[in-house]
């Protein structure tokens, strides 16, 4: 049987590699590669994707899975080799749905319609990009159309990156958390807001990038195996176990900016980072999906990088990084500006309250637009309605209004945005889940000590890639199923707090 | 005839475009790849490897070539069609014996060797290298034996990257070639040596990218479509048509490294630059042999950056770049500096008369160690006795001795050198004959006018990438054949005057 998973692996090391160098390909689109290497560079995205697809559905690869399964079946659940051809055998029978020539023309549609939106977006022009939308709200379709058989033509888009997840049951659980957070979000407007405008004096390019990788290499992201490059819209890729890099930006204007993008992304590298070198290039070399990798992002950007107690280590050293630009500020003033609760223009700009109101609305836009009841012409005013529905402002323009963020862009409508929200709410429950297990992390990270933490999510979740489903690692992790109960409370708590809401 | 051809087009657009993304990794690399990359960046730079070298000997390619053999014979020697079968069949036919596994082989030793050498250069440690240079020579020689039949073992190695030249003819020319230079270097040792200890100031980074990127820009390359970064030995590389990308090192106390690296690269990157795009990811897409394009990157790097006319323009913009250093420097210093003759260690760092010394010693020591003359591990030692022979210097460690070039560490020994002395002879052949088209061009680059002599090389030589060999595009450009009389001509006359030989 070693044999055999050995040649399985080796199988699909090539289709995996493959995707790697894609993703190079990709970070360096994103990061360096001059406007002239694009139409090139979108034709050799979709070369490796091509050859990924057709090395991912190698039939030999079905038939060493048929071999495996009694003996995969006769291992404890928890086995890798178990995990291996359970989670290979989903992933293999998804990706014999797609023609490798689909999956080509799909990623020279992204890259090309990539480029077209990091040219049209500063310039306002949505109208450049609307037949690329157009074209890609058209390949969305055609991709769920792959998968006959679903309630909702999105779901097989979101079960890609949530597996197990359904756009009724989403739709139902938004709905929940949004009745929960509207009163919070009433609440805390009847309140005078945060001053936060210590955040928007001059940082200087340089000191932003200093502190935002110091802090995230203090947090336990490792620059021997990663790096931060400047960017459009902040990501995070992964080329190797060795090679786990993160992107940023930067606005001389705004503190805020930069450096939670830079937790943020470092919390999505050291999930990365933590996964078992063995996984690597196997069907459970990644994390298990969008909503259990943004848990992470958003556990170490917010539940961590918001808190008192990391800002008791932190603000110091923001301080010293900025000679005199902070010395009349406070830390308690500091601490309260990163937490200013607002209604506001920039989904990754939002404060936590109000955050999942921006998803929301582009999780229903994605909805609609596959189900045809909305149309590429008429999102940007359907865009600005919601906002003015649900967030009560509207903006100047479609920069940022309906460009402001780049995934629809790049290349698919749909499964996009669900776990964003999904992220936050298993923030709250894992958070709670090593908090319980080590009451000492957050006074240790006011020395900035962040080991504890960080020991216990590797050993709880993420050594194991993608062994485990998003429900199974939330029942291991946090002994129970996903609530948005610990969510909740931690909102409740921290800013009734803050916004003496009694 | 154009279905055929097409799909000839087609089918090596996927083998050229699988070594361009090869080149992106090998790019990434050599500039930003974190340590921890390593490993797996080997491994994926293998698997590009050799599914391109799968892709280049596809046997469709084989028939197709066979059915366009008399249409390509009824068009005229210059047709596009014609060239491509005529040089696609030769390429195809050298591709077929060299199996796809053993190319991957070789790219993986070539990546890891490449980390090794990049650890131990700085650390002085040829002893860790050792075990490479002995696999690569290996390596070599199996690689030299998939074309029996040759004359030196070192021929099928050499061909490969100047078509048409053999160990024998290039030992003889450059015997030639020493015979002229020896008694030039030895006229110039008897004069006092120029002072160009105003090199050696301090200039800051930011200004020496600052002025590289200014003066390789107005001679004619396109940031648009490349880009500059930082290495260990810089490079240029084609990823296509729009992406060609210098690369550059800075010694903070050493001006002319970083300037002279830039225009020598953007030189290479210029004749990239100039290829007729419809010709890009084919098997005429890159530059004829490495002769040819080393003739480019000295071209625009002395004939052009080392001349008076040049400083001219160059030097008021040198200095306005670092304000205060160079005040007391006059123009005729600092040309008279850049243009001192020394024997010195650094085969990159030395002057136009001795650099073809330090090419020489390499050239011979590749081929006695593919003869079995020599063995690596007599190597630094021997190396340190050629350059005590040839220059009268001894590097005080392996450092500056055997590990202060890439090339063999980065996994081949054979057929990496001779295109240096071939550049430098074509160098002056070709400058000469665009002089004699254009006598107004050297008085134009008194004031940063460069595209009388840009125009002329893409016109008469870049446009045609491999269209023709390197004795067809001398003939073609020039009007004879590959002549050592213009390079020792432009020597004498130069440095004549330089050094008052009478």
């Amino acid at each position: 049987m070693e044999a055999k998973i050995n040649e399985l692996k080796r199988l699909w090391a090539e289709a995996a590699d493959l995707r790697s160098v894609g993703a190079v390909l990709d970070w360096d689109q994103s990061t360096y590669m001059p406007a002239g290497g694009a139409p090139a560079r979108a034709r050799h995205i979709a070369l490796l994707g091509r050859l990924a697809q057709e090395k991912a559905t190698d039939v030999r690869i079905g038939h060493l899975l048929d071999e495996l399964q009694a003996y995969a079946e006769s291992l404890p659940y928890e086995h890798p080799d178990a995990a291996l051809v359970r989670v290979g055998r989903r992933m293999y029978e998804r990706d014999l749905k797609v023609p490798p020539a689909f999956i080509g023309d799909m990623f020279q549609l992204g890259a090309e319609s990539f480029n077209a939106w990091a040219k049209a977006r500063p310039e306002n022009d949505f109208k450049s990009l609307r037949p690329y939308l157009e074209k890609i709200l058209d390949t969305s379709r055609r991709l769920a159309n792959f998968f006959p058989g679903y309630e909702h033509i999105a779901d097989p888009l979101i079960d890609t990156s949530d597996f197990g997840m359904k756009a009724t049951t989403l739709r139902s659980l938004f709905a929940q958390l949004r009745r929960e957070l509207l009163p919070l979000v009433k609440a805390i407007s009847a309140h005078p807001p945060a001053d936060n405008s210590c955040l928007y004096r001059h940082f200087d390019q340089k000191g932003q990038l200093e502190i935002g990788a110091e802090l995230s290499r203090q947090m336990g992201y490792d620059f021997q195996r990663g790096r931060m490059d400047l960017t459009h819209h902040p990501f995070t890729t992964r080329f190797s176990d060795g090679d786990i890099r993160i992107t940023t930006r930067v606005n001389e204007h705004d503190l805020a900016d930069c450096l939670y993008s830079c937790l943020h992304e470092a919390g999505h590298a050291m999930y990365e980072l933590g996964i078992r070198p063995e996984l690597n290039a196997t069907a459970l070399g990644h994390g298990t999906s969008a909503g259990v990798h943004e848990s992470q992002s958003r556990l170490w950007e917010n539940l961590v990088g918001r808190s008192r107690d990391f800002w008791v280590y932190a603000y110091p050293r923001m301080q010293a990084t900025f000679p005199g630009v902070l010395d009349d500020i406070s830390l308690e003033t500091f601490y309260r500006a990163v937490n200013k609760v607002q209604r506001s223009l920039i989904r990754v700009d939002a404060d936590e309250v109000t955050y999942n109101l921006h998803v929301m609305i582009r999780f229903e836009l994605e909805l609609m637009l596959l189900e045809g009841n909305l149309q590429v012409r008429d999102l940007p005013e359907v865009w600005h309605a919601h906002y003015q529905a649900d967030l009560g402002v509207r903006a100047p323009d479609d920069r940022d209004g309906v460009m402001q963020d780049v995934h629809w862009f790049a290349g698919q409508i749909g499964g996009m945005f669900q776990g964003y929200t999904l992220g936050n709410i298993l923030s709250a429950q894992f958070y709670q889940a090593a908090r319980q297990a080590h009451p000492e992390s957050p006074e240790e990270m006011r020395s900035g000590k962040f080991d504890t933490l960080h020991g216990w999510l590797i050993e709880n979740l993420y050594q194991y890639g993608s062994m485990f489903t998003t429900d199974e690692v939330v029942q291991r992790a946090t002994g129970g199923p996903l609530s948005i109960e610990p969510y909740m409370a931690y909102l409740k708590g921290k800013y009734g707090e803050l916004y003496d809401l009694g």
